[in-house]
């Protein structure tokens, strides 16, 4: 039940339609119990069994609703409205997300926005509607790479980047993808048969929680998502001389944990104060042998840096890199410093943001643009397609914890939205 | 063979004796045998197999070498000369160390002291020279406290500080001591036994590597102890807001990992540039979650800051309280700092340093005063009598680690200093 539509859409040739907001929370309550752990949290990580139950369970929902569902040779799931005159002619619409989740997770990332489109197929079906494009809805299968350390493995294969992933993908544990996937219903060699080519996709929307605090604190409902942000991941060792904390004086020290303190603040403040990119952030750091008493040999640690800009992004780290030579030089450490992830950045289509805006609006919900820090199965469809994203608000802006959540009501508005989105495209 | 040895020591009244270079050195190889891992280091816990094994053999080579010993109920092994008319009137001169090790330990730190104490009472005897002092050397139980978490058990016991220990100690696995202790032939229930009162030790010695770099760098081959340094370690827990390193901007953080940057720093300037005491240090710092994604919930790190002068090391913690003050307002984090060690300064006695300098000098040895920045079992003993002790140079300044060594050249010139001090008190 959307409380919030105010206004029936007059503007669009489609009835009025809302989604059937009992069902969607119902659904989203089912699927939490679904690698429920003790914590309370969920462990279902993708090609876990608890993933397999899940994708399992979305085709056997699908159904039950009249629509039809296959698992595509990369253990992706596509759901369809039953063939009908004409569809085939129409452009495709796909809308999806992910059911896998990271260790300890939350009930909402992916899962909200896979059962949205879910239901987005069953409430056009059940209506009879028969909006411009084909709908299609997908689970793109392990988009958080927790077991397999392949993310994004699902969506990859559909856009046909087969080249960037391993001939036979293992698990952190060294267990191979092969197995597991087949038992799903995939095939690992077949993943050519996955692939849809370019053109043939009209567009990609995704819903999803926003996963950061900035909705819950401008109060907006709705996020339109401007673009995904990129992402460079650095991966900085600083050496320096172990010693003893009581017996070796200050001046014949060679601290590498002061000199990684030294990088931490200068990271902070390069996008804090300088702001030469939007978000920068050490949140490792390894420290050896790490004990009260003994100066530091080696420290590890990651520095992940964010914008929606490549130049800013490439200028961010070039920043980082003389701040890593200034620091060995003044400190007499030897640093060296290796890539870890280079995600480029993906726009939002305007056509796409204009829309999801507009249907906001009409509904009633206060929306604002915004840019997608983390990261989506969406940026990837961005290789063959438009994309479009959908946030709704995240209680305490924390995602990827058992505390993971957003209101009711917040749920049904995202679902609305998509739906409406969808309907006027 | 004390090749140093360049002028006969004109001014003493004994004649001019030398430690056996060869059986100082074959024991110190012997004793590296027990306990050692595959990784090169020693394995000596106190009161774990190996150490009970490595004070029998102590006991075995007293023995072998004429001289009794016997096992005090703490498990310290006390060395002595046989009976001999006159040999109760004289007041005692302690000479000692332990032979317990940290894990993946050196073979010098503790042992090489009580060689070369078990090796002045030997020449001494053979000698059949009659010091002024009564000559008792000791292997004090649990030094390091690796195993049992009441470092310094042995000295303790000792000196009688029975009311700071636990009634049943208990090893950091939660298994108690009695029975190991009871093994070695101590008893725990009679403790009491083992106290030497105060007055009862005219005078202690403590041989030991010096465990830092400051006598390689000058180039002395002898340190003479000014004191040992005061310790206090405070454990700090900063406490932030956890989030997604993507989706969090940087105005609406509360990073408690850049707030600990901003402390490592200013710890280390206190003691660098500000020289409120003589050493500061963090080395260990954990933080949760610790993940390249996530901006960190909290950060728990060690700050320990050394003097030799109370005074001094009280400043500095006060101004450490006072910077986490600061650093817990400017950037609104939760920070609790609690005092989880406090050591009292020892100083050196003024006559045995003396008496130490002069030896080293009359030998041909340069030496230097210096501080001794780590924790001894002569800090202890401090409590009941004038204290001295001796440093040998540490190559590279390393100890705790399997590399720790010292040129067989500088062992010697120790032992030797250590034998011509005892005999000039």
């Amino acid at each position: 039940m959307s409380t919030n539509l105010v206004a029936p859409a007059s503007t669009l040739d489609q009835p009025a339609l809302s989604v059937d907001a009992a069902r969607l929370l119902d659904r989203v309550e089912r699927f939490a119990e679904i690698g429920r752990n003790d914590a309370g949290g969920i462990d279902r990580e993708g090609f876990s069994d608890a993933d397999i139950e899940a994708r399992a369970e979305l085709v056997r929902e699908a159904e039950a609703a009249g629509l039809t569902a296959r698992i595509d040779a990369a253990g992706n799931v596509i759901v369809r409205r039953p063939e009908r005159a004409g569809c085939t002619e129409r452009p495709t619409l796909m809308i999806g997300s992910h059911l896998d989740t990271v260790v300890n997770g939350g009930r909402l990332d992916g899962t909200y926005g896979v059962l949205a489109a879910l239901e987005v197929l069953q409430t056009v079906s059940e209506a009879g509607v028969e909006p411009a494009h084909e709908l299609v809805a997908v689970a793109f299968a392990n988009e958080e790479g927790a077991r397999f350390a392949q993310p994004f493995w699902g969506s990859k294969v559909l856009v046909g980047r087969l080249a960037e992933l391993p001939d036979e993908p293992l698990a952190h544990d060294g267990s191979p993808l092969r197995e597991p996937l087949a038992r799903l219903g995939g095939d690992l060699d077949a993943l050519d048969s996955a692939v849809w080519p370019q053109g043939s996709v009209a567009a990609y929307l995704e819903l999803h929680v926003e996963q950061g605090p900035v909705l819950e604190r401008s109060g907006d409902r709705i996020g339109v998502v401007t673009g995904i942000t990129g992402r460079t991941v650095l991966t900085v060792t600083v050496r320096g001389e172990a010693g003893h904390a009581g017996t070796t004086p200050m001046e014949l020290r060679c601290d590498p944990l002061t000199g990684a303190a030294r990088i931490l603040l200068a990271v902070e403040g390069l996008a804090k104060e300088q702001q030469l990119c939007r978000v920068a952030t050490v949140g490792r750091l390894d420290i050896r042998p790490n004990s009260p008493n003994t100066i530091a040999q080696e420290v590890q640690l990651t520095v992940d840096l964010r914008d929606g800009n490549p130049v800013r992004l490439g200028l961010a780290e070039q920043a980082v890199r003389n701040l890593l030579d200034t620091v060995a030089q003044e400190r007499g450490l030897e640093i060296e410093v290796a890539v870890s992830t280079r995600t480029e950045p993906a726009q939002a289509d305007r056509v796409l943001r204009d829309a999801i805006a507009d249907s906001s609006a009409e509904l009633g919900h206060p929306y604002q643009l915004l840019p997608s820090g983390a990261g989506h199965d969406a940026q990837v469809m961005a290789g063959i397609a438009p994309i479009g994203m959908i946030f709704v608000p995240s209680i305490g802006g924390v995602s990827h914890v058992p505390e993971e959540d957003t209101a009711q009501s917040d749920l049904v508005a995202g679902a609305d939205v998509l739906l409406r989105t969808a309907l006027r495209l």
